[in-house]
């Protein structure tokens, strides 16, 4: 009994190539060219000639491949003096995979995505019988993703953890607690099979478990991208994923060579989308070519739906007129409290630092350039062309604060009451502060206007209601006029940031 | 100078076809077979040859397809008689389509998608030249689609819009209107080539312009879903989307017809979602089958992300503990002012009518069966099992008013008025009505809790604080602990219920 399901792989195979002008379909060429494979005794595999353009590709035993282009140089003499025939040719290291599927273009797209491009291809649609010739470094490869679709497998995700940080060690915390459920339910196998930090990378075949930690304790590997593209290249893995939880501004300049190299991103790192638009737009444009996705929906909001909800709505066509909102969970809890409680400003900034709300630094919240970071990046969501430069940010820290070490800073931090004490009680009654960022000006130019400031708004107002650390999200179109889409919730916090890249990295798996 | 990038269509081919057992490989039989069709002068176009497996499949014109029958059989005769070779027959009525393409893997899924799949596929990847041969039914289809990706043309998407009341027209006009420019910028090129009410059907072929309107007034075909789906055929139409903006019981019976035969679908209906579960799942599984979508992201919440966020939550593993909020736009609008303004319930209700925010009879808003559908819709989407039998359902109608006419209700109305006073005064002290879905319980098991009733909550909780006809949601989750992830907005109306029905279609529209 046959197993009809089974995933065959032949290897040291050599395709023997026959090219010429205008002879194919001429009656007898064919014969010709088979009889002199036969006097040679020369078993033939994979024939593939076309009907349209001239060529024929025969696929010969790699101990026969010599043979056999000598045997159709002598046989075609005539010809090739002529330039009737222009080139007979070898070329070896190659397998042949051959499977019976009914889903050959699920297939065929896996393969692609993995940038396994058979050499020849060979489909009989009514057995659904494919036979496929590859490079033999890229044949086990392909025969696992094959086997993957048509057992029904899981199939392997692999994924490089860059940065295991808050953020990043939760990640893997997530991904090893739900994979088996993952598996069961989604059929994808996720596995953690590099995890980086700014100096070493720890790499491992068969996936990491709970003790990667001990295993990044004594990788040796410096971490650099060129270990990560070797290994997979070696290890011929498929389905790559790398997700950058760092806020580095080095390891985003390998976004462009990883997505080069068949690797997906998913990102909770802001600095790539907020390079110049030259650098942003021109990573685009690779990864269309390469037909690699970028995921960052954690770059704003965390885990809130903010991103995908409006290049939605753009895409459909819908203007969107404004987005506006408390866009930094730790500048919320400070001014939500500090409005309605009755203590000082440094008072409410400690216990924010303290309860680990704001960067080690306060000054990195206070100056506003998160904020502005992620009102860039909704803004080019829009297809606006705004640059980091082109935003209004008003720095909350006094200027001859901003040069202090981080201790001076935080030991000197009740100078900063008065100021805001004013601020608070110069405002109309029952309004309290919020620092916002706002995207308005009108978004059918080329550039809208970005300002991130500290405002005052009525206390029963939408961004006025919003309490503990919560963010908020008010997007104002044409067709819901004056009725904002409200977006709310904890826009901050290792846990739903991880589990926003989490929710990149399975839409990535299950469209894979 | 040959143009490399033209596709070459050539008909009237046929498909020679021979079978065998394990002769293949063996030296010689391909040199007979050639041999013989030589001597019959016959030209031969594709080969197709695979190395495992057993079977040689030659393309040639259709006029010589019985004479390459007998000559094989002839040449083959002992064979034949031994059962070494098994069956050698003909397929006619074939076409050949070469091309040049780098992107391969997506028009072979372009093609899928399509119901095209190629009865001999033939590729060699060092020119990228592709054969395929396919059935003259579908060879001017299959044309279309190469060249519209081979030379980057705007890809046809064609719509059948079902339904041309409030939100079907205001759809129709939004394609319109945005056509060109998502032409433009997307390279898709939508054309609305159907338009059915519950009588007749309007087909053009090559699209419906802005006196749409007219030409379903003349409109002559009976509105059958065959008509549709032969006219798809006839015409070769490719990336057909069906889109059902009608609240009709029947028309839902069509949809795993339309998967089958090639649709991809978008619903406004809500019926279909809300069916017993058997049938739910039944067409999931025949969508995964024939690799077809079905987006309703406007069943809940009309424009608001609301089912795409809870999918991919729940994806991710984040365990949603309980969904609660307003889902009806028209409820909203009663109990936001009855709450707050000093009028009978009467009063308030005919306001809401005569604004157009209830159906014509209000009943249908106060039974409290379309929040019911909409809750069993959300909680469905976590993989719950649960049945419209199953939901808890508070019925603001009275028992002795159920059964009246439309009318007769209508002008009874002010006998509501005592019974929702009462309820209005026996709140506790700054508390406001809400009608309200709940989904609760261990979400864990197969079946959660919920509940449609109406509650008196504080005045200054996020239920309380709503506004006007809004709707809003609140997504409980483990990650996110007490604070909820909040989506408020303009949750009905036919202009924003267009523009989500419009966004799944251009999310349908860029996968294709």
């Amino acid at each position: 009994m046959k197993n009809k399901t089974e995933v065959k792989l032949i290897k040291n195979r050599a395709i023997i190539k026959f090219e010429g002008k205008n002879f194919l379909g001429e009656i007898g060429i064919d014969g010709r060219i088979f009889k002199a494979l036969t006097y040679a005794r020369i078993s033939v595999g994979v024939i593939s000639q076309q009907a349209i353009e001239n060529g024929i590709s025969v696929l010969v035993s790699e101990a026969d491949a010599e043979k056999a282009v000598n045997c159709l140089i002598n046989e075609f003499e005539q010809e090739r003096k002529s330039g009737k025939v222009s080139l007979i040719y070898s070329i070896s290291n190659v397998s042949v995979i051959g499977f019976v599927s009914k889903d050959f273009n699920k297939i065929m797209s896996e393969l692609g995505r993995n940038n396994i491009f058979p050499l020849i291809l060979n489909q009989v649609a009514a057995e659904n019988r494919v036979n496929i010739v590859v490079t033999s470094s890229q044949d086990e490869k392909a025969k696992n993703i094959i086997e993957a679709e048509i057992f029904a497998r899981p199939k392997t995700v692999h994924l490089a953890i860059i940065g295991h940080g808050n953020v990043g060690s939760t990640l893997i915390d997530q991904v090893l607690e739900s994979s088996e459920e993952i598996r069961n339910r989604k059929k994808i196998d996720l596995k953690i099979v590099a995890v980086a930090n700014s100096k070493k990378i720890a790499l491992n075949r068969s996936g990491f478990s709970e003790n990667w930690n001990e295993e990044i304790l004594v990788a040796e590997r410096p971490s650099k991208v060129e270990e990560l593209i070797a290994f997979s290249q070696q290890n011929q893995l498929e389905n790559l994923i790398v997700v950058d939880n760092t806020a580095s501004k080095e390891f985003v300049k390998n976004y462009p060579v990883l997505a080069e190299n068949g690797f997906d991103l998913v990102s909770s790192n802001k600095i790539f989308n907020t390079l110049p638009i030259s650098e942003y737009r021109n990573f685009r444009h690779i990864l269309n070519k390469k037909n690699k996705k970028y995921l960052y929906e954690t770059n704003v909001g965390a885990g809130l739906p903010l991103i995908d909800t409006i290049k939605l709505l753009h895409l459909s066509g819908e203007n969107i007129t404004r987005i506006k909102g408390v866009f930094s969970g730790s500048l919320s809890y400070i001014f939500n409290n500090f409005s309605v409680r009755d203590e000082k400003f440094s008072t409410i900034l400690k216990e924010a630092v303290e309860k680990g709300f704001t960067e080690p630094d306060p000054r990195e919240d206070l100056s506003g350039s998160d904020v502005a970071r992620k009102l860039l990046i909704l803004a080019r969501e829009l297809d606006l062309i705004n640059e980091f430069g082109d935003i209004k940010i008003e720095n909350l820290v006094p200027e001859n604060f901003r040069n202090l070490t981080k201790d001076d800073f935080i030991a000197r931090l009740s100078e900063l009451d008065e100021v805001f004490d004013e601020v608070k009680n110069s405002q109309q009654k029952n309004h309290v502060l919020r620092f916002t960022g706002d995207l308005h000006g009108d978004l059918q130019q080329e550039k809208g206007e970005l300002d991130v400031k500290l405002i005052s708004v009525p206390a029963d107002s939408a961004l006025g209601q919003l309490k503990g650390s919560d963010s908020i999200f008010e997007i104002y179109t044409e067709s819901y006029g004056e009725n904002p889409i409200v977006i709310m919730g904890a826009g901050a916090g290792a846990k739903v940031t991880a589990r926003g890249v989490f929710g990149d990295i399975l839409r990535l798996s299950e469209n894979k």
